[in-house]
Protein backbone atom coordinates (compact mmCIF):
# COMPACT_ATOMS: atom_id res chain seq x y z
CA UNK A 1 0.00 0.00 0.00
CA UNK A 2 2.80 2.27 0.59
CA UNK A 3 4.18 1.63 -2.50
CA UNK A 4 0.82 2.30 -4.30
CA UNK A 5 0.29 5.59 -2.12
CA UNK A 6 4.17 6.69 -2.88
CA UNK A 7 3.13 5.79 -6.85
CA UNK A 8 -0.32 7.52 -6.48
CA UNK A 9 1.42 10.64 -5.02
CA UNK A 10 4.42 10.69 -7.29
CA UNK A 11 1.90 10.77 -10.05
CA UNK A 12 -0.04 13.61 -9.19
CA UNK A 13 2.96 15.74 -9.12
CA UNK A 14 4.05 15.94 -13.01
CA UNK A 15 0.62 17.21 -13.60
CA UNK A 16 1.30 20.19 -12.93
CA UNK A 17 4.36 20.95 -11.15
CA UNK A 18 7.02 19.62 -13.63
CA UNK A 19 4.94 19.10 -17.22
CA UNK A 20 4.53 21.74 -19.96
CA UNK A 21 2.11 23.09 -17.79
CA UNK A 22 3.84 25.65 -17.06
CA UNK A 23 3.24 27.70 -19.58
CA UNK A 24 0.35 28.42 -18.47
CA UNK A 25 2.32 30.60 -15.69
CA UNK A 26 0.98 33.72 -17.38
CA UNK A 27 -2.73 32.83 -16.33
CA UNK A 28 -2.06 32.52 -12.41
CA UNK A 29 -5.24 31.69 -11.36
CA UNK A 30 -5.52 28.45 -12.90
CA UNK A 31 -1.86 27.94 -12.57
CA UNK A 32 -3.16 28.36 -8.56
CA UNK A 33 -5.56 26.35 -9.11
CA UNK A 34 -3.74 23.04 -10.46
CA UNK A 35 -1.02 24.20 -7.53
CA UNK A 36 -4.22 23.63 -5.49
CA UNK A 37 -5.18 20.43 -6.50
CA UNK A 38 -1.90 18.62 -6.21
CA UNK A 39 -1.56 20.30 -2.58
CA UNK A 40 -5.11 18.68 -1.47
CA UNK A 41 -3.92 15.25 -3.55
CA UNK A 42 -0.99 15.24 -1.16
CA UNK A 43 -2.93 16.02 1.91
CA UNK A 44 -5.69 13.73 1.43
CA UNK A 45 -2.70 10.78 0.77
CA UNK A 46 -0.90 11.80 3.59
CA UNK A 47 -3.67 12.17 6.16
CA UNK A 48 -4.83 8.54 5.06
CA UNK A 49 -1.40 7.87 6.24
CA UNK A 50 -0.60 10.06 9.55
CA UNK A 51 -4.44 8.21 10.26
CA UNK A 52 -2.77 4.87 9.78
CA UNK A 53 0.54 5.59 11.77
CA UNK A 54 -2.01 7.17 14.22
CA UNK A 55 -4.55 4.25 14.80
CA UNK A 56 -1.47 2.10 14.52
CA UNK A 57 -2.25 0.09 11.38
CA UNK A 58 1.00 0.73 9.75
CA UNK A 59 3.47 -0.87 12.21
CA UNK A 60 6.66 -1.07 11.75
CA UNK A 61 7.88 1.87 10.45
CA UNK A 62 11.35 3.64 9.78
CA UNK A 63 10.73 7.13 8.39
CA UNK A 64 7.51 8.82 7.25
CA UNK A 65 6.92 8.84 3.39
CA UNK A 66 9.55 11.75 1.71
CA UNK A 67 6.24 13.31 -0.17
CA UNK A 68 4.91 13.57 3.55
CA UNK A 69 7.72 15.98 4.49
CA UNK A 70 6.01 18.92 4.13
CA UNK A 71 2.92 17.99 5.39
CA UNK A 72 4.47 16.43 8.90
CA UNK A 73 6.35 19.44 9.27
CA UNK A 74 2.72 21.69 8.54
CA UNK A 75 1.04 20.03 10.87
CA UNK A 76 3.32 20.26 13.70
CA UNK A 77 4.73 23.70 13.25
CA UNK A 78 0.37 24.67 12.69
CA UNK A 79 -2.50 24.50 14.91
CA UNK A 80 -3.41 21.19 14.38
CA UNK A 81 -0.76 19.47 16.25
CA UNK A 82 -1.07 21.80 19.19
CA UNK A 83 -5.23 21.31 18.71
CA UNK A 84 -4.79 17.58 18.76
CA UNK A 85 -2.44 17.84 21.82
CA UNK A 86 -4.75 20.05 23.49
CA UNK A 87 -7.87 17.96 22.75
CA UNK A 88 -6.10 14.70 24.50
CA UNK A 89 -4.72 16.80 27.33
CA UNK A 90 -8.67 17.73 28.22
CA UNK A 91 -10.09 13.77 27.07
CA UNK A 92 -7.74 13.05 29.89
CA UNK A 93 -8.92 15.83 32.17
CA UNK A 94 -12.31 14.79 31.92
CA UNK A 95 -11.60 11.56 32.75
CA UNK A 96 -9.64 11.79 35.13
CA UNK A 97 -11.92 14.03 37.28
CA UNK A 98 -14.45 11.60 37.22
CA UNK A 99 -12.66 8.86 39.85
CA UNK A 100 -13.22 9.09 43.16
CA UNK A 101 -9.41 9.19 44.29
CA UNK A 102 -8.90 6.56 47.21
CA UNK A 103 -7.14 7.34 50.34
CA UNK A 104 -4.88 4.02 49.89
CA UNK A 105 -3.07 6.28 47.68
CA UNK A 106 -2.98 3.54 45.16
CA UNK A 107 -4.29 4.83 42.16
CA UNK A 108 -1.87 6.06 39.78
CA UNK A 109 -1.39 7.71 36.30
CA UNK A 110 1.54 6.98 33.67
CA UNK A 111 3.19 8.97 31.62
CA UNK A 112 5.30 8.65 29.34
CA UNK A 113 8.16 11.31 28.81
CA UNK A 114 9.29 11.97 24.99
CA UNK A 115 6.81 13.88 22.47
CA UNK A 116 4.71 13.13 25.76
CA UNK A 117 5.76 15.67 28.50
CA UNK A 118 8.64 16.82 26.85
CA UNK A 119 8.92 18.05 23.08
CA UNK A 120 11.88 17.26 20.83
CA UNK A 121 10.80 18.96 18.05
CA UNK A 122 13.63 21.76 18.36
CA UNK A 123 15.63 18.68 17.44
CA UNK A 124 13.16 16.97 14.79
CA UNK A 125 12.63 20.37 12.82
CA UNK A 126 16.70 20.02 12.37
CA UNK A 127 16.24 16.11 11.19
CA UNK A 128 13.94 16.38 8.61
CA UNK A 129 10.67 15.22 11.19
CA UNK A 130 10.85 12.08 10.44
CA UNK A 131 12.42 12.02 7.21
CA UNK A 132 15.81 10.84 8.24
CA UNK A 133 16.16 7.80 9.99
CA UNK A 134 16.42 7.97 13.86
CA UNK A 135 20.17 8.42 15.05
CA UNK A 136 20.54 7.27 18.39
CA UNK A 137 24.21 9.17 18.88
CA UNK A 138 22.66 12.45 17.45
CA UNK A 139 19.67 12.04 19.35
CA UNK A 140 21.41 11.68 22.63
CA UNK A 141 23.57 14.79 22.07
CA UNK A 142 20.53 16.69 21.74
CA UNK A 143 19.06 14.86 24.96
CA UNK A 144 22.46 15.84 26.97
CA UNK A 145 21.20 19.35 26.52
CA UNK A 146 18.48 19.03 28.66
CA UNK A 147 16.48 22.08 26.64
CA UNK A 148 13.43 19.78 25.15
CA UNK A 149 10.23 22.07 26.09
CA UNK A 150 7.51 21.28 28.17
CA UNK A 151 4.01 20.22 26.17
CA UNK A 152 2.25 22.77 27.26
CA UNK A 153 -1.03 21.04 27.24
CA UNK A 154 0.74 17.88 29.23
CA UNK A 155 1.48 19.94 31.56
CA UNK A 156 -1.41 21.14 32.58
CA UNK A 157 -2.57 17.36 32.64
CA UNK A 158 -0.20 16.92 34.67
CA UNK A 159 -0.30 18.95 37.09
CA UNK A 160 -4.27 18.41 37.58
CA UNK A 161 -4.03 14.72 37.96
CA UNK A 162 -0.96 15.33 40.82
CA UNK A 163 -3.79 17.75 42.52
CA UNK A 164 -6.46 15.12 41.72
CA UNK A 165 -4.42 13.07 44.22
CA UNK A 166 -2.82 10.45 41.48
CA UNK A 167 -0.14 9.21 42.27
CA UNK A 168 2.45 10.09 39.03
CA UNK A 169 4.68 7.98 37.74
CA UNK A 170 6.65 8.28 34.72
CA UNK A 171 7.78 5.72 32.43
CA UNK A 172 10.40 6.12 29.43
CA UNK A 173 12.64 4.35 27.18
CA UNK A 174 15.35 6.68 27.92
CA UNK A 175 18.83 5.09 29.18
CA UNK A 176 19.29 5.42 33.05
CA UNK A 177 22.35 7.00 32.45
CA UNK A 178 20.21 9.98 31.11
CA UNK A 179 18.41 10.32 34.48
CA UNK A 180 20.10 13.44 35.51
CA UNK A 181 19.67 15.56 32.35
CA UNK A 182 16.27 13.82 32.39
CA UNK A 183 15.41 15.41 35.96
CA UNK A 184 17.05 18.64 35.79
CA UNK A 185 15.38 18.92 32.12
CA UNK A 186 11.40 17.87 33.56
CA UNK A 187 12.35 20.28 36.67
CA UNK A 188 13.27 23.26 34.38
CA UNK A 189 9.94 22.68 32.13
CA UNK A 190 7.94 22.76 34.97
CA UNK A 191 7.33 18.80 36.09
CA UNK A 192 8.06 18.68 39.67
CA UNK A 193 7.05 16.36 42.74
CA UNK A 194 6.62 13.08 40.32
CA UNK A 195 6.05 9.81 42.45
CA UNK A 196 8.57 7.80 40.81
CA UNK A 197 10.77 7.99 37.54
CA UNK A 198 11.54 4.49 35.82
CA UNK A 199 14.16 4.65 33.08
CA UNK A 200 15.57 2.02 30.93
CA UNK A 201 18.51 0.16 32.84
CA UNK A 202 21.34 -1.80 31.19
CA UNK A 203 18.85 -5.47 31.54
CA UNK A 204 16.00 -3.72 29.98
CA UNK A 205 18.33 -2.38 27.17
CA UNK A 206 16.96 -5.26 24.62
CA UNK A 207 13.80 -5.29 25.11
CA UNK A 208 11.09 -3.75 22.88
CA UNK A 209 9.74 -0.27 24.05
CA UNK A 210 6.41 -3.05 24.70
CA UNK A 211 7.80 -5.41 26.92
CA UNK A 212 9.87 -2.86 29.06
CA UNK A 213 7.03 -0.94 30.11
CA UNK A 214 4.79 -4.08 30.44
CA UNK A 215 6.76 -5.33 32.68
CA UNK A 216 6.94 -2.17 34.87
CA UNK A 217 3.72 -1.53 34.44
CA UNK A 218 2.97 -5.39 35.42
CA UNK A 219 5.59 -4.46 38.99
CA UNK A 220 2.96 -1.78 39.78
CA UNK A 221 -0.23 -3.61 39.69
CA UNK A 222 1.64 -6.63 41.57
CA UNK A 223 2.56 -3.57 44.25
CA UNK A 224 -1.05 -2.94 44.20
CA UNK A 225 -1.70 0.23 41.99
CA UNK A 226 -4.62 0.41 39.79
CA UNK A 227 -3.52 2.42 37.01
CA UNK A 228 -6.26 4.60 35.89
CA UNK A 229 -4.42 6.29 32.99
CA UNK A 230 -1.34 6.33 30.42
CA UNK A 231 -0.45 8.81 28.49
CA UNK A 232 2.11 7.93 25.99
CA UNK A 233 2.54 9.46 22.17
CA UNK A 234 3.70 5.43 20.93
CA UNK A 235 1.26 2.38 21.48
CA UNK A 236 3.98 0.83 23.10
CA UNK A 237 3.60 3.39 25.66
CA UNK A 238 -0.16 1.53 26.15
CA UNK A 239 -0.32 -1.51 24.48
CA UNK A 240 1.01 -4.95 25.62
CA UNK A 241 -0.12 -6.74 29.04
CA UNK A 242 -0.94 -4.71 32.47
CA UNK A 243 -2.46 -2.33 30.60
CA UNK A 244 -4.04 0.68 32.06
CA UNK A 245 -7.85 1.33 32.59
CA UNK A 246 -7.82 3.88 30.04
CA UNK A 247 -5.05 5.03 27.76
CA UNK A 248 -4.74 8.35 26.00
CA UNK A 249 -2.41 8.27 22.47
CA UNK A 250 -0.74 11.56 22.33
CA UNK A 251 -0.23 12.52 18.10
CA UNK A 252 3.38 12.05 16.72
CA UNK A 253 3.57 11.35 13.04
CA UNK A 254 7.27 11.54 13.25
CA UNK A 255 8.82 8.15 14.23
CA UNK A 256 7.46 4.82 15.21
CA UNK A 257 8.94 2.94 18.49
CA UNK A 258 8.05 -1.00 18.93
CA UNK B 1 -12.54 20.09 25.18
CA UNK B 2 -15.49 19.32 23.19
CA UNK B 3 -17.29 22.56 24.13
CA UNK B 4 -14.38 24.36 23.63
CA UNK B 5 -14.12 23.38 20.36
CA UNK B 6 -17.52 23.50 19.51
CA UNK B 7 -17.39 26.93 20.79
CA UNK B 8 -14.14 27.66 18.58
CA UNK B 9 -15.83 26.49 15.50
CA UNK B 10 -19.10 28.16 16.38
CA UNK B 11 -16.47 31.44 16.93
CA UNK B 12 -15.47 31.28 13.18
CA UNK B 13 -18.47 30.98 11.30
CA UNK B 14 -19.78 34.01 12.31
CA UNK B 15 -16.76 35.47 10.77
CA UNK B 16 -17.54 35.43 7.58
CA UNK B 17 -20.55 33.46 6.94
CA UNK B 18 -23.16 34.99 9.41
CA UNK B 19 -21.69 38.26 9.69
CA UNK B 20 -22.04 41.83 7.58
CA UNK B 21 -19.44 40.76 5.70
CA UNK B 22 -22.09 39.40 3.32
CA UNK B 23 -22.09 43.40 1.49
CA UNK B 24 -18.15 41.82 0.31
CA UNK B 25 -20.36 40.05 -1.99
CA UNK B 26 -19.83 42.00 -5.13
CA UNK B 27 -16.01 41.21 -4.61
CA UNK B 28 -16.24 37.68 -4.80
CA UNK B 29 -12.75 36.49 -5.00
CA UNK B 30 -12.36 37.91 -1.17
CA UNK B 31 -15.64 36.02 -0.14
CA UNK B 32 -14.56 33.04 -1.26
CA UNK B 33 -11.17 33.35 0.31
CA UNK B 34 -13.03 33.76 3.57
CA UNK B 35 -15.37 31.28 3.15
CA UNK B 36 -12.12 28.84 2.51
CA UNK B 37 -10.77 29.88 5.44
CA UNK B 38 -14.05 29.33 7.57
CA UNK B 39 -14.09 25.81 5.54
CA UNK B 40 -10.19 25.36 6.16
CA UNK B 41 -11.21 25.91 10.01
CA UNK B 42 -13.62 23.85 10.20
CA UNK B 43 -11.64 21.28 8.45
CA UNK B 44 -8.79 21.45 11.06
CA UNK B 45 -11.41 21.08 14.14
CA UNK B 46 -13.32 18.35 13.08
CA UNK B 47 -9.92 16.37 11.33
CA UNK B 48 -8.59 16.89 15.55
CA UNK B 49 -11.62 15.57 16.17
CA UNK B 50 -11.72 12.75 14.15
CA UNK B 51 -8.14 12.00 15.14
CA UNK B 52 -9.15 11.59 18.69
CA UNK B 53 -12.21 9.28 17.75
CA UNK B 54 -10.01 7.05 15.26
CA UNK B 55 -7.52 6.63 17.98
CA UNK B 56 -9.89 6.13 21.11
CA UNK B 57 -9.06 9.11 23.05
CA UNK B 58 -12.83 10.47 23.05
CA UNK B 59 -14.25 7.58 24.02
CA UNK B 60 -17.60 7.55 25.06
CA UNK B 61 -19.19 9.41 22.35
CA UNK B 62 -22.97 9.21 21.13
CA UNK B 63 -22.76 11.63 18.50
CA UNK B 64 -20.47 13.35 16.10
CA UNK B 65 -20.52 17.17 16.15
CA UNK B 66 -23.34 18.65 14.56
CA UNK B 67 -20.71 21.75 12.85
CA UNK B 68 -18.52 17.93 11.66
CA UNK B 69 -21.96 16.93 9.82
CA UNK B 70 -20.58 18.27 6.31
CA UNK B 71 -17.32 16.96 7.00
CA UNK B 72 -18.15 13.59 7.85
CA UNK B 73 -20.26 13.16 5.67
CA UNK B 74 -17.48 14.47 2.72
CA UNK B 75 -14.95 12.41 4.08
CA UNK B 76 -17.24 9.43 3.43
CA UNK B 77 -18.30 10.19 0.19
CA UNK B 78 -14.87 11.39 -1.33
CA UNK B 79 -11.72 9.20 -1.37
CA UNK B 80 -10.68 10.01 2.16
CA UNK B 81 -12.42 6.60 3.57
CA UNK B 82 -11.83 4.79 0.42
CA UNK B 83 -8.23 5.24 0.63
CA UNK B 84 -8.09 4.89 4.41
CA UNK B 85 -10.03 1.17 3.96
CA UNK B 86 -7.74 0.14 1.27
CA UNK B 87 -4.55 1.67 3.32
CA UNK B 88 -5.74 -0.65 6.00
CA UNK B 89 -6.76 -4.05 4.29
CA UNK B 90 -3.05 -3.67 2.20
CA UNK B 91 -1.20 -3.63 5.61
CA UNK B 92 -3.25 -6.52 6.94
CA UNK B 93 -2.23 -8.27 3.67
CA UNK B 94 1.34 -7.50 4.09
CA UNK B 95 0.95 -8.46 7.99
CA UNK B 96 -0.78 -12.16 6.98
CA UNK B 97 1.42 -12.90 4.28
CA UNK B 98 4.37 -12.79 7.23
CA UNK B 99 3.03 -15.96 8.96
CA UNK B 100 4.34 -19.40 8.22
CA UNK B 101 0.90 -21.27 8.27
CA UNK B 102 0.87 -24.20 10.78
CA UNK B 103 -0.79 -27.41 9.32
CA UNK B 104 -2.44 -27.54 12.34
CA UNK B 105 -5.19 -25.01 11.44
CA UNK B 106 -5.16 -23.37 14.36
CA UNK B 107 -4.05 -19.89 13.39
CA UNK B 108 -7.26 -17.46 12.86
CA UNK B 109 -8.44 -14.44 11.66
CA UNK B 110 -11.14 -12.40 13.18
CA UNK B 111 -13.28 -9.96 11.45
CA UNK B 112 -15.85 -7.68 13.02
CA UNK B 113 -19.20 -7.65 10.43
CA UNK B 114 -20.31 -4.00 10.26
CA UNK B 115 -18.49 -1.20 9.35
CA UNK B 116 -15.30 -3.81 8.84
CA UNK B 117 -17.19 -6.30 6.32
CA UNK B 118 -20.33 -4.91 5.27
CA UNK B 119 -20.89 -0.62 5.61
CA UNK B 120 -24.18 0.57 6.19
CA UNK B 121 -23.71 3.80 4.96
CA UNK B 122 -27.16 3.55 2.84
CA UNK B 123 -28.48 3.61 6.05
CA UNK B 124 -26.32 6.36 8.03
CA UNK B 125 -26.41 8.80 4.72
CA UNK B 126 -30.55 8.18 5.88
CA UNK B 127 -29.61 9.24 9.41
CA UNK B 128 -27.38 12.06 9.30
CA UNK B 129 -23.42 10.22 9.59
CA UNK B 130 -23.33 10.02 12.84
CA UNK B 131 -25.47 12.83 14.12
CA UNK B 132 -28.52 11.13 14.80
CA UNK B 133 -28.22 9.05 18.35
CA UNK B 134 -28.35 5.90 17.57
CA UNK B 135 -32.10 4.27 17.03
CA UNK B 136 -31.75 0.39 17.36
CA UNK B 137 -35.13 -0.33 16.05
CA UNK B 138 -34.79 1.87 12.92
CA UNK B 139 -31.26 -0.07 12.46
CA UNK B 140 -32.82 -3.37 12.85
CA UNK B 141 -35.16 -2.57 10.00
CA UNK B 142 -31.66 -1.95 7.70
CA UNK B 143 -30.50 -4.89 8.89
CA UNK B 144 -33.17 -7.33 8.41
CA UNK B 145 -33.18 -5.98 4.79
CA UNK B 146 -29.59 -7.89 4.26
CA UNK B 147 -28.84 -5.13 1.71
CA UNK B 148 -25.45 -3.84 3.26
CA UNK B 149 -22.74 -4.05 0.46
CA UNK B 150 -19.71 -5.48 0.82
CA UNK B 151 -16.63 -3.37 2.15
CA UNK B 152 -14.53 -4.00 -1.09
CA UNK B 153 -11.13 -3.66 0.37
CA UNK B 154 -12.14 -5.90 3.25
CA UNK B 155 -13.59 -8.44 0.73
CA UNK B 156 -9.66 -8.85 -0.67
CA UNK B 157 -8.22 -8.80 2.72
CA UNK B 158 -11.06 -11.60 3.53
CA UNK B 159 -10.19 -13.83 0.72
CA UNK B 160 -6.40 -13.48 0.83
CA UNK B 161 -6.72 -14.71 4.17
CA UNK B 162 -8.59 -17.72 3.17
CA UNK B 163 -6.37 -18.62 0.97
CA UNK B 164 -3.41 -18.68 2.87
CA UNK B 165 -4.78 -20.63 5.13
CA UNK B 166 -6.22 -18.50 8.30
CA UNK B 167 -9.53 -20.02 9.52
CA UNK B 168 -11.69 -17.06 9.64
CA UNK B 169 -14.03 -16.40 12.45
CA UNK B 170 -16.56 -13.47 12.71
CA UNK B 171 -17.53 -11.75 15.93
CA UNK B 172 -20.42 -9.56 15.38
CA UNK B 173 -22.65 -7.68 18.06
CA UNK B 174 -25.78 -8.92 15.88
CA UNK B 175 -28.13 -10.23 17.66
CA UNK B 176 -28.22 -14.05 17.20
CA UNK B 177 -31.95 -13.42 16.17
CA UNK B 178 -30.50 -11.80 12.75
CA UNK B 179 -28.15 -14.87 12.09
CA UNK B 180 -30.24 -16.09 9.09
CA UNK B 181 -30.33 -12.43 7.26
CA UNK B 182 -26.45 -11.61 8.02
CA UNK B 183 -25.34 -15.31 6.47
CA UNK B 184 -27.52 -14.27 3.38
CA UNK B 185 -26.28 -10.36 3.81
CA UNK B 186 -22.83 -12.05 3.42
CA UNK B 187 -23.02 -14.24 1.19
CA UNK B 188 -24.80 -12.05 -1.41
CA UNK B 189 -21.66 -9.59 -0.98
CA UNK B 190 -19.38 -11.97 -1.77
CA UNK B 191 -17.91 -13.26 1.83
CA UNK B 192 -17.91 -17.36 2.01
CA UNK B 193 -16.42 -20.10 3.95
CA UNK B 194 -16.42 -18.65 7.25
CA UNK B 195 -15.13 -21.21 9.78
CA UNK B 196 -17.19 -19.72 12.64
CA UNK B 197 -19.80 -16.77 13.04
CA UNK B 198 -20.43 -15.57 16.30
CA UNK B 199 -23.04 -13.88 17.39
CA UNK B 200 -24.76 -12.07 20.41
CA UNK B 201 -26.96 -14.26 22.29
CA UNK B 202 -28.93 -12.95 25.14
CA UNK B 203 -27.12 -14.01 27.93
CA UNK B 204 -24.10 -11.79 26.04
CA UNK B 205 -27.52 -8.90 25.52
CA UNK B 206 -26.50 -6.40 28.21
CA UNK B 207 -22.24 -6.81 28.24
CA UNK B 208 -20.58 -4.25 26.48
CA UNK B 209 -19.29 -5.43 23.01
CA UNK B 210 -15.36 -5.40 24.78
CA UNK B 211 -16.12 -7.75 27.55
CA UNK B 212 -18.80 -10.20 24.67
CA UNK B 213 -15.68 -10.26 22.01
CA UNK B 214 -13.33 -10.30 24.31
CA UNK B 215 -14.72 -13.16 26.13
CA UNK B 216 -15.33 -14.89 23.24
CA UNK B 217 -11.57 -14.64 21.91
CA UNK B 218 -10.27 -16.33 25.12
CA UNK B 219 -12.60 -19.10 24.29
CA UNK B 220 -10.59 -19.18 21.07
CA UNK B 221 -7.10 -19.03 23.02
CA UNK B 222 -8.85 -21.81 25.26
CA UNK B 223 -9.22 -23.65 22.38
CA UNK B 224 -5.76 -23.57 21.01
CA UNK B 225 -6.10 -21.17 18.50
CA UNK B 226 -3.51 -17.98 17.71
CA UNK B 227 -5.13 -14.99 17.13
CA UNK B 228 -3.07 -13.86 14.77
CA UNK B 229 -4.78 -10.94 12.89
CA UNK B 230 -8.40 -9.18 13.88
CA UNK B 231 -10.06 -6.53 12.02
CA UNK B 232 -12.66 -3.87 13.11
CA UNK B 233 -13.92 -0.56 13.09
CA UNK B 234 -14.39 -0.09 17.22
CA UNK B 235 -11.79 -0.17 19.39
CA UNK B 236 -14.19 -2.54 21.24
CA UNK B 237 -13.63 -5.09 18.69
CA UNK B 238 -10.30 -4.84 19.00
CA UNK B 239 -9.28 -3.97 22.95
CA UNK B 240 -10.05 -5.59 25.96
CA UNK B 241 -8.47 -9.15 26.77
CA UNK B 242 -7.37 -12.22 24.47
CA UNK B 243 -6.39 -9.68 22.40
CA UNK B 244 -5.04 -10.36 18.66
CA UNK B 245 -1.42 -10.63 18.23
CA UNK B 246 -2.07 -7.71 16.18
CA UNK B 247 -5.10 -5.34 15.69
CA UNK B 248 -6.49 -3.62 12.01
CA UNK B 249 -8.54 -0.72 13.20
CA UNK B 250 -10.84 0.82 10.23
CA UNK B 251 -12.05 4.17 9.91
CA UNK B 252 -15.51 5.05 11.34
CA UNK B 253 -16.33 8.83 12.16
CA UNK B 254 -20.30 7.80 12.27
CA UNK B 255 -20.56 5.53 15.83
CA UNK B 256 -18.78 4.74 19.03
CA UNK B 257 -19.76 1.22 20.33
CA UNK B 258 -18.17 0.93 24.39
Amino acid sequence: MRIFVIFLVLSLFPLAVFSDESDLLPRPLIFETQLKTVKDNVNLHCTSWRFAAETNNLAPWKTIPVQCAGYVKDYLMGEGYVLDLERVSEEAKFYATSFEISNDKKDIWIFDIDETLLSNLPYYLEHGCGVEVFDYSKFDKWVEKGKAPAIAPSLKLYQKVKDLGYKVFLLTGRSENHRGITVENLRNAGFHNWDKLILRSLDDKHKTATIFKSEKRDEMVKEGYRIRGNSGDQWSDLLGFAMSERSFKLPNPMYYIP
